[in-house]
């Protein structure tokens, strides 16, 4: 086994998950410990655009990653070969993460020595808007093969989230996707979103994302 | 407006959702209606699927669409222009489909004179293989940029279904996609499952796909 435990996590009990989720945030400032979380659907390259991440920026901040899904423990395998702290979190067939399982995932992880956590939630774009994690704040990938009118069909997504990451757009020319569309259909849902086209394949555009994340974590620690 | 109307759906109250779909099925049994329900990861191609399908069978069968979003009508827009009944199902937040919703999307469509219904479900990958809709089939999309690792990540999704159809086979050369290791890890799930692969866009494979259906559709009416 590589250096990685899975942790199985269990169904919070907690009836009222925005306070939860604000208590976490609480505990999280008073660690200096950014937590971000990052949504999307499956195959849109949450896993390659966080290895890009942890390159750009584990010389800078000491960065654990918590990788929840159904049952596989693939993307922990990827992220262990970075060097970063990782979990596999098991979410037991559901969809999506709540502030208590986050928190359970935090508590596997451990905190203490952890400057910027990452949650690398279940690939899906419906239930993962649900649930408040108690991230810091919310980052969502869209890949061009996904097509520029998923803004429409799943708004709250997009909604919810801080920065948009449009990612491999190293394969624009060989797909239908209009991305100055795609930025006014979201803007009209969210116009304080920050938008940053990427290839986490080529590195394309990671420097402006990484800048983000710096300035987010600095913002954090106060 | 264009020819479709649009039905907000509601939660069943049925108990037991597998007795519900077995109920389901005799009625369309009965009424020689085949119902089919696609699934997949949000923009896979199930709509471009759908447009290239029923373009193949359109001069065979009549084909009824429901049309499953959160809350958009892109889909039905797209689908109505092909000629085919449409109807929009609202799942309000809902993030699949069961029996029961299926029966009131089924009952808003009408089926008396439909050969061939077709559930464009939710696109998520893991709700939706959760709930028997009451299908005939069921039919998967997975896409070539989302990687063929998703049989290992979902697996209940590619277990549950009858087709796989391994869409936007044009832009291999593209993407790291490994054909052959994705047919094994679906098999390990599925030994009987069907693989297709297809390019929605291009045309490539709906042949193939198109005689799996006239089959599937003359056994039910047998």
């Amino acid at each position: 086994m590589e250096g990685f435990r899975v942790l199985e996590i269990k169904k919070s009990v907690f009836e009222n998950n925005d306070r939860e989720a604000d208590k976490l945030r609480q505990e999280l400032k008073k660690e200096k410990t950014f937590l971000l979380n990052l949504m999307s659907s499956p195959g849109s390259g949450k896993t390659t655009t966080l290895k890009a991440t942890i390159a750009a920026l584990k010389d800078e901040m000491r960065i654990g990653v918590m990788e929840a899904d159904i049952d596989s423990d693939v993307d922990a395998h990827t992220i262990a070969e970075t060097g970063a702290k990782v979990i596999q979190l098991h979410t037991g067939g559901m969809c999506h993460l709540d502030a208590g399982m986050t928190k359970q995932g935090l508590e596997g992880l451990g905190t203490e020595n952890i400057d910027f956590a990452i949650l690398e939630n279940v690939g899906n774009l419906v239930c993962p808007a649900e649930f408040d994690t108690g991230a810091v704040k919310n980052a969502m990938i869209l890949s061009v093969p996904e097509g520029h009118d998923k803004p429409l069909k799943y708004p709250l997504m997009f909604s919810i989230c801080d920065v948009l990451l449009v990612n491999k757009i190293d394969v624009m020319p060989y797909f239908d996707f209009d991305l100055e569309k795609c930025r006014e259909y979201v803007k009209k849902l969210n116009p304080d979103i920050t938008i940053i086209p990427i290839s986490a394949r080529t590195g394309e555009g990671i420097d402006r994302w990484a800048d983000w994340l710096r300035t987010q974590v600095a913002e954090w620690n106060k």
